[in-house]
């Protein structure tokens, strides 16, 4: 008899399982989200509090020859606040923090880690506000972040038919610099834009501010944290509605176009490379204008159809697209 | 030259490190309790938020040989709440789970391992509110519980001089249990005195109702989760005062009397055992009786002096204790 593991649901299936467990344990009124979204959301008297809890674990998200401890304490608070920000105008006010590391690791590394927290701690005004540490095999980082607005949450599955799909920024960066510090490690002599793809990976830069500026206008709201392909599958997930995605509309950065010259493999870095921390939206129609000029750097990439699919069309021809990107199990 | 590691500041060091680092950041008028206690606490409108994390690492904290999933899951939540209890009168409302576990993991570990969790949580009522999944090494389980008060936290530095030190319940099971795991593993044919110390460490018990009965008559409050004698440091730390404590007072299970006639080792277990989750406070003098009605199985073990030590005293004799416990780095 083969025992089943873990890898054979896979993440998601876990996820699912976990929910499954838990479904309908408490009846809460003051449970605005509940689990499955970027936070879990919660009314306290006026107040709206968001909370998100994300692990980074050595070797899996991170490699300590790859990434300095600097720039690794940076990250885990970024990466927090970006699913923060993927809930509309939110406050960050606090981080918790649990740190596994092993017994040998050397004092300056714990200290330029907590340099790097306190960097991206002072830059959203964040206040430290607890944790623990523990010995364990390798680096751990686990972030709790909780955030605080007068604003209801702008959740993954409020996208309406005929409302037109936008992302900021670029994509495919982050993935790309993992693919060429796998392929020649760190101290390979990387070319400027080379080092920008790493930089984009090693320091990533939550959309606070885009998601600030344009919850307003926001119909459904998701981070790009594992990939965009995921996030546009995850905002029509257990909804009648699809989408149409036009694959030469998503926005890539004239690094990635300058350091890989095959179109292939730079849109398999665009919908699969994770980590890019951007965010995917949804906008109604009449309000395309005004939030493209609130926030210039935006594009739209697609519409919100009728149907339960994500269609890609490259040039108003379809393509047949497979999920090929990172799996936890 | 040699590098300096993480052991040798050791654990409260690295605390110490990681507070000294984040002093002063922010200057938010609803922070209540700031890093370092049990909890995080910060006012909501009327409502005080109760926040505290805990990691749970395979080897470090507990054995899969040793201890089951079910009891590891309901474990995990039990020693979160302990903190929360650690506050005073706190209603335990959410969880969030962050579960890295090694692709081989079985899914029947995991199943059983939400069945525990789920048990804890219809104990308390509290809804599993969010998480990640990620791959790692070994088991790993970050917990973080929040919950909500009307009422003003209890803190570890409110004792006064005069006060009297109480305790919940008995010390030195756990970390008894722990010794016979050590020593026999799990398969060894133990007695029935030897199971309930085994029972002790692998599903311990939150304090909340004994907590919540009391809060009102509390000057100080702290949960046992590093032993007796830890605990009882940090009661006095910082401030100006000391504390008397009389050894034959403190209170042992007649099944740690049971298996070990040592009463050596039994105070060892009792002053240096971790993970009793019990309760420490102190009480004002004139309130001693009342408490003792509230909850009958309170011991009194001694009261807070002037001075800046923990003195130790057995039979009236004064003792010279030093600290033997687990260190985690």
């Amino acid at each position: 008899m083969k025992l089943q593991t873990i890898s054979c649901p896979g993440e998601f299936g876990l996820i699912n399982l976990i929910k499954k467990t838990f479904s309908n344990i408490t009846k809460d009124k003051n449970i605005i989200v509940d689990i499955g979204d970027d936070c879990f959301c919660f009314k306290s008297g006026k107040d709206y509090i968001y909370i998100t809890k994300d692990m980074l674990v050595e070797d899996v998200h991170f490699k300590t020859s790859w990434t300095s401890p600097y720039e690794l304490g940076k990250k885990a608070i970024e990466v927090n606040i970006s699913d923060l920000a993927a809930m509309g105008s939110v406050i960050p006010k606090y981080i918790f923090i649990g740190l596994g590391a092993p017994a040998n690791t050397p004092e300056d590394f714990v200290k330029n880690l907590l340099k790097g927290i306190q960097q991206a701690c002072n830059k959203y005004n964040i206040a430290l506000s607890g944790g623990d540490t523990v010995k364990a095999d390798k680096i751990i980082i686990s972030v709790t972040a909780l955030g605080i607005s007068k604003n209801k949450p702008i959740t993954r599955t409020g996208a309406q038919i005929g409302d037109l799909i936008g992302v900021t920024n670029c994509f495919g960066d982050s993935g790309a610099g993992v693919y060429l510090l796998n392929k020649y490690g760190i101290k390979h002599k990387y070319t400027k834009h080379e080092r920008a793809l790493i930089k984009a990976q090693n320091s990533p830069i939550a959309r606070l501010n885009e998601a600030c500026n344009l919850s307003h206008y926001l119909t459904s709201l998701i981070d790009a944290s594992d990939g965009l392909f995921v996030s546009l599958n995850l905002l029509i997930q257990g909804f009648s509605k699809g989408a149409n995605i036009n694959i030469e509309q998503v926005p890539i950065s004239k690094n990635l176009k300058a350091v890989f010259n095959n179109n292939q493999q730079i849109l398999k870095f665009a919908l699969f490379g994770a980590e890019d921390y951007q965010l995917v939206f949804t906008v109604p129609k009449l309000k395309e204008k005004i939030v493209k000029k609130l926030v210039p750097s935006i594009t739209y990439i697609g519409k919100i159809t009728t149907g339960t699919k994500v269609k890609y069309f490259y040039n108003g021809k379809k393509q047949k697209i497979k999920y090929c990107g990172f799996k936890h199990f």
